[in-house]
């Protein structure tokens, strides 16, 4: 039986580019729902669906032209420009409830759309149902260890990503010797790790008693169909460049784009790349 | 009666000169406790102790000589850099509390230093008792009132910091048009404040809709006579500079050096100020 058609939600990041490559090397139907705005510069002769932010109409209507019953969300996306003029009848349908949640969180906001989609009985599918083992078990995956003093760092990191994952704005933070030298804000993982690096120095004692921990977790009690927190190759020359000692994450829901290029490069920098059980985190 | 001795813990800013005016003015005995490695340019002709923290007992020492038994910290204070082999027989002491605190936020540490004080048998003042009206009641002080849109962004930005209060990284964000631009962390509000207004142009629509709000709350449960967040005329130049509209603190709580001046200053450069009652915000 053909596997039905899958939408690709593509935003930014090579997310939705290892979904397509699945897609292609498994023969699954695919298009690529490309939202105006988004930066998609990989594109090429794939299949794609031009998407307005503002006519939810048109993209459900092609969706179901294309036989797309199942949809999954790729990569991050800013929040969108929107232009009320151009808002179709099921966007003003949907306004007095989408509207207000763009002004919350994150979390917010996808959960809305991912509830349009499924009104729309659209099915959402998880990344780690298409790519299976871009979750990360527990372990350390270089050759270089987290130092005892790194460790309290990655402690003190998920201690206090947990309290904050009820503000709904980030799913990051860089500690170092204890300090907290950046959280993620809407700006992303990158900016803050470079902010964190440029500041770090003027807080550190010897850098022998740890160099700083870029540490990631999804929020608590967040859909993991729809914003999941990703790491790849960039994640891991950012950390290096900002001079820090390495990369922990929670086990088991932090998704890293093309692992083993993530491990080399770390070994290659001299990080380490730490995934820590949510048992000892929580 | 002559007044009892006040020392002075003296941080950056202009807090403790303020502090020191006063006593000047008011005929009260002080004397400035300066420890190694805090810049302090303005300290002139002044009675001065200089202190080490790795020395508490010669501090205690001098202060009983001095017969102050009064200490007011004023001005945020780096995380000092210790050197192991001068810690005194007092530090020796207080170690196993005091070291294992550095590792953790800023009010545990705070707290940790103010016991060791109370435990010698000083009296710890805060600020407000001596410096009166330092704290900003309710209103908008500002010629510019916060738009409708500024108003969603201050709310959201006190239901964070009320979120946030309890991981003990920093009492201040950056909100605009509803998306968090930065929270405070140990580089304090002049940096966060930069780094939003440098990042914000990518993610604001029209700015109309608002330009930012710089929003400063103490932490929940927080200790007023050892943390407190304060603003000054830098504060708001850094805010106009940042191209934000305006700053929002708590009322009560938050403490603004030289008010009249940060006022005068807003209207100069036509931002906002407001502070509003805590009823509203929790």
């Amino acid at each position: 039986m053909q596997s039905p058609c899958l939408a690709i939600v593509a935003g930014a990041g090579d997310l939705p580019i290892q979904i397509v490559e699945h897609c292609k090397n498994n023969n699954i139907d695919f298009k690529i729902i490309h939202f105006e705005g988004v930066d998609l510069h990989w594109l090429k002769q794939l299949p794609v669906i031009n998407a307005k932010f503002e006519k939810p109409n048109a993209l459900f209507a092609s969706l179901n032209d294309c036989g797309c019953n199942q949809v999954v969300f790729a990569g991050a996306m800013k929040r969108p420009k929107l232009n009320p003029l151009k808002f179709d009848a099921k966007f003003l349908k949907i306004a007095s409830k989408l509207l207000p949640a763009l002004k919350k969180g994150d979390d917010t906001t996808l959960k809305i759309i991912a509830e349009i989609f499924e009104k729309e009985g659209f099915e959402i599918i998880a990344t780690d149902k298409i790519l299976k083992n871009i979750f990360v078990p527990e372990g350390v995956f270089t050759k270089k260890n987290p130092s005892e003093n790194d460790l309290i760092d990655v402690m003190r990191g998920f201690e206090i990503l947990n309290i904050i994952s009820k503000a709904d704005i980030g799913q990051a933070c860089v500690i170092a010797q204890g300090l907290c030298l950046g959280i993620e804000t809407i700006q992303g993982s990158d900016a803050l790790i470079k902010f964190a690096g440029q500041s770090k120095k003027n807080y550190l004692n010897d850098e022998s008693d740890g160099k700083g921990v870029f540490i990631k977790s999804p929020k608590l009690n967040q859909d993991k169909r729809i914003d999941v927190p990703t790491v790849g190759v960039e994640t891991i020359r950012t950390i290096a460049e900002a001079g820090l000692s390495g990369l922990a994450i929670k086990a088991d829901c932090v998704q890293m784009i093309d692992k083993n290029a993530c491990i080399d490069t770390a070994n290659q920098l001299g990080i380490f790349i730490t995934s820590v059980s949510s048992d000892k985190v929580l």
